[in-house]
């Protein structure tokens, strides 16, 4: 590769490529900035793997966190993202922020885990509608029908990209609130 | 379920199960809506398979189309999502409008298929390059690095979800253009 070609410096970029190949910056605190996306980030993208073909399949999706930061969803056993977790649980949620420019720019965090559906009936339910209710109000108009049910994500691990030079990978417990210690 | 809990229309909402139980109006065209995301969307999520879990993996990308409108990447290979592509090649990308409201509210289109790598001396490499980096100017910075490459997926199917009771599965043909013809 030609020299020229490399700039000193890259402005509001962040290749993927750079966190492995250069020092983040001290004050880059992969935690804090994971926790953040987890918990206000309101619709994200979820990969599931086709149940027909094995394809990973992308969909859009609303998104709450449970009161330890385990992403919530609602959705309906009738669309194919639900489909496809009936039959294997395995996900991942993509949390971006958003704004100006190079939507490269900006830090995203990749939340990988298994979903596991909410009963009506159990315990938890009552508080995974509530906090989800709460951060979607419209989605009210829907969550009563039957064929929609709450979902909660098992994180076993997270992939966060904090921008340039900006890369970490991160356990479970790196962005789950260990609730039993309180 | 309460029938007061039913309401008699759902503005702006649209969730997954009314495709399946609601007739889309007769002015909707997936076709339209489809090709117009794939040709006008500048980033979207990627679902890969990681290659050490089988967890479906979702990232960010900036997007282009070639030609006939197949989705173009460039990535690092020293990134997950490329790492993922290089052992199971089958992906799918999630192209969505944004706008005010629920997110849910606006069309967005998941584009199915299998990555291929386009090689720096391959006939069709220049022409990759040249549309890529005219709709994303930015990444002339990092495009000359020796572990990034341009990939192209080889669509074999899509899924519009274009809004409330407007869903729809769609084959490569109706979203690919067939320059053959012409």
């Amino acid at each position: 590769m030609a020299e020229a070609e490399k700039p000193a410096a890259l402005p509001g970029i962040m290749p993927d490529r750079l966190p492995e190949t250069a020092r983040p910056p001290e004050d880059f605190n992969p935690i804090a900035i994971a926790k953040d996306l987890l918990r206000v980030t309101r619709a994200g993208a979820l990969a599931t793997i086709d149940r027909n073909t094995g394809h990973p399949f992308s969909s859009l999706i609303n998104v709450a966190t449970d009161a330890d930061g385990s992403p919530l969803i609602l959705v309906s056993r009738l669309s194919t993202h639900t489909a496809n977790i009936e039959v294997d649980p395995r996900a991942s949620v993509l949390l971006a922020s958003t704004g100006k420019g190079d939507p490269l720019a900006h830090p995203r965090l990749t939340v990988i885990g298994t979903f596991a559906n909410v009963a009506g009936d159990a315990p938890d339910a009552a508080r995974v509608r509530r906090r989800f209710l709460s951060r979607h109000p419209k989605s009210k108009l829907y969550a009563g029908f039957g064929d929609f049910s709450f979902w909660r994500l098992h994180v076993v691990s997270a992939h966060l990209n904090g921008g340039f030079a900006r890369a970490a990978d991160l356990k479970a417990a790196d962005v789950i609130t260990n609730l039993r210690r309180y």
